[in-house]
């Protein structure tokens, strides 16, 4: 069970490569079983080593390599919502989705067992690591949306990213905030479904489940008003938004004509 | 610290009333403390009564008494969203959003404790019980939409109920639950964000929201569209879906015009 045929050669590895070796091994046993079906001898198995080698990396034993593979996952997940800021907002959503969803149905199971803890693996500190994910994201959405050009005056991009969140107005902040969980939940639930709807329907639903919640929001506060008229300038006739206001028009103006436009 | 002056006199309570004096004790703690800093002195100085009889009464320590108050609260959160099935049906949500969101507000600390778990006490058995209340929310949502007259052949309510999530499209479904996680994140993110906005506006943004995402739902799928009709036809013209509409309508109206409204 050491290194067998397809394994990579033993010594030939640097340290880094070792490492990044170890945690791919562990995150595609993650992607397959529950945390606490996880094993080191496994994760050895897998990578084609001995055990004593996981440990020699990792001596903090399942718990730290389960840490180092989460952070890994998180890493790939926060790369996710960057995006050059150019273009209609809605596609450059799109492809933020289509990552996200690339590495939820790549790694399946794991991706619910990274995510959702719940096992004898799950601390406050490895939430943090989750929360962690969910705040990059929404601080890349909202230096999306933050169009009034205030973010172009410091273009040192990450640095910077810490205060968008704060300009953004509340109601903005939660609704973006709200939005992301809504994705993660979907995910875990599409997941559940065993993957229905097409991956590409989800994706859509998720672009317009955004557009809606933005215009509702909208409807109650001016300064996510200003965002979206910003926005909207920025959107192609036959892109995401054209598509809804079209599709959800003639929904909305029956609800308005039956319930009393004129009020 | 045993029984003292206002605590309830010792031996005159039942063994189900002394299991509840408990379980609120505990939860009263739960609600200020993480549950990592929660000891069973603590509960029982708080119920005014021996460490012993803590024991007594919750053999398994504090593991138990956590899951115990887990479940309490979970059963009270799980009676928020029962509604009579009379009247429109955003009315009936923001009934059952006002019970659920004063139950955020009156646990605070504790309720982000209790749903995020987190922590030591954290276990695939705790979240089971988060996920049961997330699960019946869905389910009793999708009970009050199956407005197609098929839930009426069935009256015995809560035996009937699983067939509502099977008999919904797998998009309603995803919508329904999808909304219901995104209550949850929003009352979390409302408590870190210091209770901001008030309390009525969150209950209304998160009720707009659920309006939204079942239009834009409906603009793709076809047996949301029929449920969002029958809908329709219960709601008041100055209602919380009239309300929308006329706010909504001028926002959607102006993306169709500005993207070409004929395609």
């Amino acid at each position: 069970m050491t290194s067998s045929g397809t394994a990579p050669a033993y010594r030939r590895l640097s340290v880094d490569q070792r490492r990044t070796q170890l945690i791919a091994a562990a995150l595609g046993l993650f992607a397959q079983h529950r945390p606490e079906d996880v094993s080191l001898d496994g994760v050895a198995a897998e990578a084609g080593v001995s055990r004593p080698l996981v440990y020699r990396y990792f001596p903090g034993g399942k718990q730290q390599l389960y840490e180092a593979a989460l952070r890994s996952a998180a890493d790939e997940l926060e790369q996710c919502f960057h995006e050059p800021r150019t273009g209609p907002l809605t596609l450059r959503l799109r492809r933020a989705l289509d990552r996200y969803l690339a590495f939820v149905d790549e790694h399946d199971a794991g991706f619910t067992a990274l995510l959702r803890g719940g096992s004898v693996v799950s601390t406050s500190r490895t939430d943090a690591i989750v929360d962690e994910v969910r705040r990059v994201a929404a601080e890349q959405i909202l230096l999306h949306l933050d169009l009034t050009g205030a973010a172009d005056v410091a273009p040192d991009g990450a640095q910077e990213d810490g205060r968008h969140a704060e300009r953004a107005g509340a109601r903005l902040r939660l609704t973006v905030r709200t939005w992301i969980t809504a994705v993660e939940a979907a995910s875990l639930i599409w997941l559940d479904e065993g993957k229905q709807p097409p991956l590409g329907e989800l994706r859509d639903w998720l672009v317009d489940v955004f557009v809606a919640q933005l215009t509702t929001t909208a409807a109650r506060d001016e300064h996510t008003a200003r965002t979206v008229e910003h926005a909207l300038r920025l959107e192609q006739p036959d892109g995401p938004v054209g598509d809804l206001a079209r599709r959800a028009l003639p929904v909305a103006d029956a609800a308005a004509r039956l319930l009393g436009g004129e009020s």
